[in-house]
């Protein structure tokens, strides 16, 4: 064996369930969810992780397994990971953590994904309002490709990365997350009126013990009942890094994470093939199982040296990284714009988020005119690498968003035509996704459901 | 004269009054403002132009222009240009005007831009409750390339753009535009609680006769009283394109706009020679004078058969653009994030205004260490191209922004130190600018103001 | 004015000969030829040229001009420009300069340009035995791009540089070109048994006073007889830098060149708004006049530093360059192999020129099938921004060269298909370039010669 | 498994020698070496392949195996691969091959490879006059970066690619080779005066049994003696691709090979974890075994239709190819350049393999500036994701030529340095490699050899 081949600290049998691997995943942030393995500094090593969901999800044209799904689980993720100095010496709360990912990927023998679009009643996503019932779309690769039967005549690499990689949090930090959170979940509805137009989506997710799992921490036992009551879940991404959901964390990036308690502990998960920025559709990057080969160094001291103070507390947070040189590079994009005033007519004053919200939505409707279903285009625009830029955030009333798209992606030229020929009846390229997508109130899952 | 040689159809002398030009400029949007000039389907034409404050801003080290700039006279612009097609046959609404951007740039003779920190009093930008202060800081241009006396050590690229290009509305759309904006105006502050802590900005800016002008027509008369009352301001970007402030939109680029008059009547300003994702200072670019050689084409009932339907209106609206093959290329980008928890700890809902505000406020917080203070990277980052993007928007209730930043426009190396030297005194780079930044709650202007 | 506005140190007058502009130009390299102008280290400052042939091709349908050009006469250069550094101190023999290519483009007005191929009887080309009679194909631009009533079908984005920038050279360097050169000449048929088959060009071009010019130098003077007896031709690229026909050195890029003597003098012209690597049939980039906008260095001791031996001298030599970040962006090519097989089936040994002559045939030989004539894609793979390769130098006895071509400069698919469909017929895009190029045996030209 | 699950068609097992695989290996071009295993047009599949010399280099500090290695066993190329179309009916004569590249990689377990240059009386390299003696680094990988132990200071993204790919010659095509081949071995002394200056190298590589392992044909029976008399050796690229070692075949490329048996029959092998233009020490790339994920098409009649006439003979040769979309990213590079006057002074006429020569020899003396020996930089030029440009092939007498090295690839600055600081005393980085490279007159390889 070579030198250079990687340490294996996290195998994963895709035959068993998250909670019986050789080193068990969890699905929370807390302190004291033990590390599974250890890694020194400069150590090459590599980590496997199950899909989000830990195989709820079939490769299959159904999409009855999405609205059925209970996110009471999710995400299941590898580590916690110890990180030593060469010395062997843990680091400490305030030394930054560089992670540097060298290499990732789908596991071999399972080299396939899904998109899918949540229910309304199940959490929905960023268009929940326009897309209420669950769709989903398989993806298959050939290497760097991924292809859908599902969304024919769309080919695209991949730029894959992690959607979550974060260090555990000191209870101090927990305690912020649990009690700002309980805030807007309490509180929420009365100072949101805006955005329930928009969403009617769960405002935040606190922490419970339903579908807690604590990697080595035994169910049901006391300390398993004090941590599943407080450990965060690992829905949003926060100042430890965790569902970032940033599509250029691929290869080659390095990224500064704030260590919190002894040993760093950090933990990955929540592989994605592909996604575009925003990941609109919630369940919406091209999510799979898979491998990263890492390498780590500790930085002591680092946090007060590179990071940002938190405010009231004496911590630096936030991460920083650094992105890889092989991204697949693209030259010709698409671009659609949105403005923030919202779908009604009203407007919102500098906000990007319906901003975006517009620029995906005129995307969708656009791409819809080439042979698409729109449910079909917003699964695209989840897990496409597609570009979401805050253009314009200080021109009073309107924030400014676009949303690029890169023109070869798809096997036909998808720009306006200047010839003024009309674009004319087109090929439907939808037939095959009748059967996980909905047509018009009747949502076709239910006759799935029925039939299976 | 070589055929390919630009006919210049909207010349500027510097040296007069946006008012007193020969194709005088106008700075609202109305039907009825009259085209100045008449282009050609396939034609190669220039378009020259004065910057946004029409001369207001000058090459000093104060910033006291900024100050007590007048905020009803902008933006100036160039235009209304009428375009026929091939047989002289005028673009009609429904039609899509394309607009090609073939070369832009400074006017000859006035190579030289600004980026300024609005006075809170005056408006201020995204980060006013940080930097509540006016300040400035001047641009020279090295051909493609900018520095600046007060923030040295920084030169890059330029990718230069029109802030504003947009077509004339009709009066339906310009109806809603006015009734939607003064909705927010009026109501606004009741709903907006949230937006409270952040803001203390106009909320929207309505029509108004202060300030106007409408090109060729004569101020003071019953027809320009009429215009001025129900123009709409230039701030906003909006369905017809207009301020949308997008970096992108450089040499080589096509944009695909609705045509809502006979005509066309497009207008064009607002020259940045460079800008970040956000243009977060509000006179956040590099300000500038400059020009623009263009090539229009008419896509006869495009709106529909291209846009989006932009709701309780027959109307298809939004422009769509591709962008051009000369970007300036970097491989190697520092990024730092920003979740939707504001300064003070309070957790807003998949806001990713919150987001981006943050991810700035930590890339300013970083860069900040190596010898410059916060207001020059405020600048900084308003002007250098900088990406920012909605990585996450689905992950309640944290939305995820992220902003990258290119480090080869720095003359030091700006990414952390993995070799755990801490970084040390540095040297300090900010000398050169204390004359039109604030020191602490002393505004440097105003003993400025007093000197001069 | 603003103080980045670049002083004009060479300015032309297109309605003047080259030896009549107001800094006269020359056409030779010689360390006695005075500079005209002198430039501080540091300074912004821009240099206008003439094109290469000093204005003798025109913009019209016929190649008469190009079978006829003179060729003693070329390249009209620019300069010498004398180099001090702030305290006025000339640069000296021994010391680097550095030259920062800040932007270039057309001279306003004449925004046009040729690419042309020379008759085998007036020098030829790298293909002058497949193509042997004079064509010509004219370009007009429009901002960065450019395109051909003569090969329809094709436009692209300029990667504009001046095809010559080189510093004078020492009487000892002098000496040891025309050494050398003489001995080529002279010595050439009888040991480049090989290259007979390939080429019937001048293998050298030796001084000659005939169509010399000298700049400041008064004609038929005794020092003018001396120099332009010794004075090396422009033709070739040398030690100095010259005519090194390199298409990245472009906007952004920074060259280092050896200086010889007392002030550096260096000189340039030779604009190109395009050129392909090699530009293989001679006057192959699209030739114009133009204006570069520099900024200089002065590095001293800087060439026994950085730059390489010469060998038998003391000379440290070979300029070196940096690439700037604007370069067009394409994300798709399509490559051509050449092994050292020539056209007749002898195999050479490891020769990459006649590598890339078979990859150029490929390449023309492909293209030809999409509607264009063999002498149109010649033209185009001359002058548009296709790369040339050194793939393999070791393979004996085959090297190995590729030249790929971007695709997205066709308005076509020029790939293959791979549905099987065959090409059949196509659109026959050359009828407008019959009277520039040649029919089968009867060079068009002469008919035109005829007909004027 | 998912559906997406290359089938692996050629499997290889690093404890066997390469004839003695499930699939054994053979190392030469002959038609009737029969196919191994056979696909089916559209199919994923994955091959395994040796290194080129079958494992005979190994991971130590002693070039000493470099230095005795046996050239007539290489290179070992996994197939002949079948390919059939969806009906089963093989590729034919005359159709043109597509292979994509998916994907590709070192084998798990064996993440390393080496570069070595070959002594002079092995072969030598492009340089061997100037280093004469066999030297090696090995190279580790993490993931996508390859770094050595014998070049400190560099690390660098894989264009990881096989050297060779190619389709099964026809006996027609394999005589044309072997005469030709046999002329310039018989005869090339004579007429190449010229390079005997330059090299000292064979001048091709005939026939010949000795080494020869045709796969499934048994070593000695009369089939085999045949064969290995007539069939072609792998060293040198040629019309059907074979050993072309151009860098950019790397993910996603698309290569469209010439069909000229029965089958296609293609093999691959002498996998590059990178290599730079040229490869020019020879073994020059980083070599290793490895993986590739492959899909074909068959494009019938498709030779004829887009590939080039061979001349005499009624073939279409020379593949085409696509560069595929991950090509590692780099903005800033550093370029040399190199005309045709050799070492010694003397004048060649449009010699692009004498500039070239000159431009490697250029980067190497200035790299060594920085801390390196130049057998060390001579190894890094052979294997770094270095340009090798034709810039200019048309100006008599300078060919010339350009290297262009990636900045990023070092961890310090290599550029010159404009603030007139001399580079001064340098780190020493070279102690490493003592004991694989040469040191003056003295072969350390020697005293390796004695010592092992």
């Amino acid at each position: 064996m070579a030198p250079s081949t990687p340490r294996l600290v996290v195998p994963i049998d895709l035959k068993k369930k998250p909670w019986e691997q050789e080193r068990p995943l969890h699905n929370r942030w807390h302190p004291d969810i033990p590390p599974v393995c250890e890694v020194r500094d400069g150590e090459f090593f590599r980590v496997e992780m199950v899909d989000w969901t830990g195989g709820s999800i079939k490769d299959d044209g159904s999409a009855i397994d999405v609205k059925g799904i209970d996110l009471s689980a999710v995400h299941y993720l590898s580590g916690p990971i110890r990180v030593v100095d060469k010395d062997g010496i843990a680091a400490k709360p305030g030394d930054l953590l560089v992670v540097e990912i060298c290499n990732l990927g789908p596991l071999p023998g399972d080299e396939w994904g899904f998109t899918a679009i949540f229910d309304r009643e199940n959490g929905g996503g960023f268009l929940t309002d326009h897309f209420p019932c669950a769709s989903k779309a398989i993806w298959y690769f050939e290497g760097i490709y991924a292809y859908s039967p599902h969304i024919p005549g769309v080919r695209f690499p991949g730029l894959t990365h992690p959607g979550i990689i974060g260090t555990a949090p000191s209870m101090e930090l927990l305690n912020i997350w649990n009690e700002r959170e309980r805030d807007v979940e309490e509180n929420g509805l009365k100072s949101l009126k805006l955005c329930e137009v928009l969403h009617s989506r769960p405002l935040a997710n606190l922490p419970s013990p339903k579908g807690c799992h604590l990697g080595k921490i035994q169910k049901d036992t006391p300390e398993w009942e004090r941590i599943a009551g407080e450990a965060a879940r690992t829905i949003p991404g926060r100042e430890n890094g965790g569902n970032c959901d940033i599509k250029n964390l691929s290869r080659g990036s390095k990224i500064y994470l704030p260590v919190f308690v002894d040993g760093a502990n950090f933990s990955t998960g929540d592989m994605h093939f592909s996604q575009g920025d925003g990941e609109i559709s919630f369940c919406g990057a091209i999510e799979m199982s898979g491998f990263l080969e890492l390498k780590c160094e500790i930085i002591r001291g680092g946090m007060k040296e590179y990071l940002t103070p938190m405010g009231p507390t004496p911590l630096h947070v936030n991460p920083i990284f650094e992105i890889g040189p092989v991204e697949p590079r693209f030259s010709e994009w698409l671009v659609f714009e949105g403005i923030s005033v919202d779908e009604g007519g009203r407007q919102h004053f500098l906000d990007a988020s319906v901003a975006y919200k517009r620029a995906t939505l005129n995307a969708i409707d656009y791409l819809s005119k080439f042979g698409y279903s729109k449910e079909q285009m917003y699964l695209l625009l989840s897990c496409c690498p597609c570009e979401g830029r805050i253009s314009g955030i200080v021109d009073s009333p309107n924030a400014m968003a676009t949303i690029a798209i890169p023109t070869a992606i798809f096997d036909q030229d998808i720009r306006p035509k200047t010839d003024k020929v009309p674009l004319g009846p087109r090929v439907i390229r939808t037939p095959d996704v009748l059967k996980c997508t909905y047509d018009g109130n009747l949502p076709i899952t239910k006759n799935l459901a029925t039939m299976t």
